[in-house]
């Protein structure tokens, strides 16, 4: 049995997160995929709780016709020390044997423990970032062609353009 | 879409959660199983890490032909302060209306914020106690009947006998 | 302007302790009533929030004739570093020179950092016990008359009895 | 027993703060002053303890007449996770039934959960404001016409200018 | 270069200690003695601080003629999380090779991760033992002859016995 | 007994840092040098793991003909509270009088417990500063003259300019 973890924050999960898991599961038996920074949420850069990018996820895989026997999607809360994340994520998750991912420091804080990590394509980079879903959702703009419709409807139901504009300006 | 939440420790899940599982899904759309106590492990009562233990439901669920689907495994970490541990749930948790569990605090707790708290048969209780089963693995006796035949030939492939008997001794 | 700490975790506060804030204002200028282990509630030995405490403790100094403008009620959350538990104390109350109490470990790290520690009186010790009064509480036994009949009021209002019976049966 | 909970971070409490708590008390049996985010001290945004605060806010009350028979003051530490906030809030105060903040996060937070959350009028907001006045304290500048004259004088004991100059120049 | 990590409370640290470590050295080109538990002190079991605690050892080992060159006296807090108490270890200590234990937890933990676990002779195991002397500090009976003389002399400057004897009856 | 606290972050120690211990040396009779945030590790400003820094201050003391058994290198972890800092210093180090640093909240904090707080010399500050050194390490530039060559030896073997312009180009 080969797993591969997607590591990620998934705020939200887009059709370039779906992409890779489709990736991924050409290439290893089952994919986990870790929502880290879990507890955090109400924040312009987390807004969405560890439930509802759970529930995001579960939808948008389901929905895709993508084997959810195959998948696990598992809520990683951070540690705060860089040397103990790693242990956190391992107690977190099912055995797993490569990391997929592009950011440096998960590379680098990975390797060290001697895990094989794989950068993940980057599925059209220009209208597919988190930052910029983010912003379009404070601004109702066009951020609903870039996720799974029943990730966008499940959004809606969730009042995800009020919340996110209320964030934005929010000077606590 | 009606859900509800199993909640335990699940340390480790059981022929009688499995049924309690089905039981839920008779009465709800969709049945999260929470993990609690999440980032425990290599004590005698949390013998098992998160990741394992949800490894155990997900082959349990899996192989005994629920619908995963219609499941979500969650692993739960506890806030150490009661009055906290409610919106801990909500937070890692896709939305939900009912929670089954027997255990009095979780329902005091629960209903205190308004949730509907319903009990969850217990199944062959005599037999199926977390407590009792996890005494039986330390002693290498009959523990392999109490739990999915998929379960126990996981827990073998991480030689739970030894891992169990070793915590028990220990006097740290 | 003197001020002394009467520091405890008043679970609940009852009328031994009540006569202890009178004996110290005799004393003192102000009397500053700590609610230590402010963060925990829902267990057998700390079974009230610190918001109940409180309340109780605010409606038994104003209805006793004790003029609260000489008062502050603070709660303390533990740090769980007996260490750090001075500053922590400190940090969170308005300036005092000496601490009454008759506990042997808050005397030994008060007086460590320089404070001068009081005893207080014991009145009706018998009668007036915090383990002894939960229990009654539990068993809807005779506990009323040990407490202040505003804070036995208040106490009825928020179901006190079933809570603590439900907390005492509990195994979580 | 109608109460309303007034929030921030008083660093330091004003004169606008003041006028709230006296609107707040005209519309609500009690009012519960509550100073969040409790443990910080010694920075440049929240240069005093809550203990400092606290006694800030006793001596503006007291000394404006407002009856401290009607009043908590209470310290709220921070939990990190704002989905947790709230029942923090709620578990280290007595009942309440109405938010009073212009803040949008914590109206969104509260709504959340269904409290009623009402602005609060602001007065004279170009001369009271937190961020304002402590720059000024910290430049020995024109801050003492905004707070109560009870409040100047605690400051000055305290030496309030020299300990925020210190930290306004600090690099550590 | 090799090192071996010889980890414990060392709550006080013994002649046994003080053995193991010249063990070590005969066997090792340096010896880290991790002080386990670091953050605690002032309880039964765990009197001393931390800082105490490396007191004690870097007397005893200076005074005993061993090189402290080859030595590193280094206190770890507790995680509160086995899974991640490793990383923090290794986090905390110069690289190390080996670990010398007798705690089967200490054992598990290690090797689960991949490091050669070695135990530690007992040297007189009738005599030393953390808990017995605890208990003979607290009741000013014989322990003097169990530790090093330069670390009973420095035991006896900071009142040990007084401490101790208070920490037992305490009941807070 | 007199002894002296030098506290820095130590990301790393330069050869500033090592006159610095001398200094301290001559005026005391013994030298602790306190690591500091000391649970932090692969971020821009705090890039090396408490033990990767304790092992360069020891090579660094110890090859220079310091003595290493007048002087005690301990990490210490942040508490995140500055009002709980200082306990934690005198909570994990062996009892000290003076206090030596240039920074000024370090000098508020302990100053108002009641130490006394001395000025370090510079030397060679031009050169000699942390922010400037790892940014050197990062970009392969000049920054081994600044560290002492057991130092240099030491970081070159765990391929610290890989971590560093690693850690720099990381946006995670």
């Amino acid at each position: 049995m080969r797993r591969g973890l997607f590591i990620g924050r998934f705020q939200p999960f887009h059709l370039g997160h779906l992409k890779a898991v489709s990736y991924i599961l050409e290439r290893e038996d089952e994919c986990i995929v870790g929502v880290g920074s879990a507890q955090y949420s109400h924040t312009v850069d987390n807004p969405f709780t560890a439930g509802e990018r759970i529930e995001i996820i579960h939808r948008s895989l389901k929905n895709s016709g993508i084997e959810l026997g195959r998948c696990f999607i598992i809520p990683i809360p951070d540690v705060g020390e860089h040397m103990l994340w790693v242990s956190r994520v391992i107690s977190f998750c099912p055995a797993f044997q490569t990391v997929y991912s592009n950011n440096s420091l998960v590379r680098v804080l990975f390797e060290e423990v001697g895990f094989r990590v794989e950068p993940v394509p980057l599925f059209d980079r220009g209208r597919l970032m988190g930052t910029e879903i983010r912003k379009l959702i404070a601004q109702s703009g066009d951020w609903r062609s870039r996720l799974h419709p029943s990730a966008v409807e499940y959004l809606m139901s969730i009042e995800c353009e009020k919340r996110l504009a209320t964030l934005l300006k929010n000077d606590f």
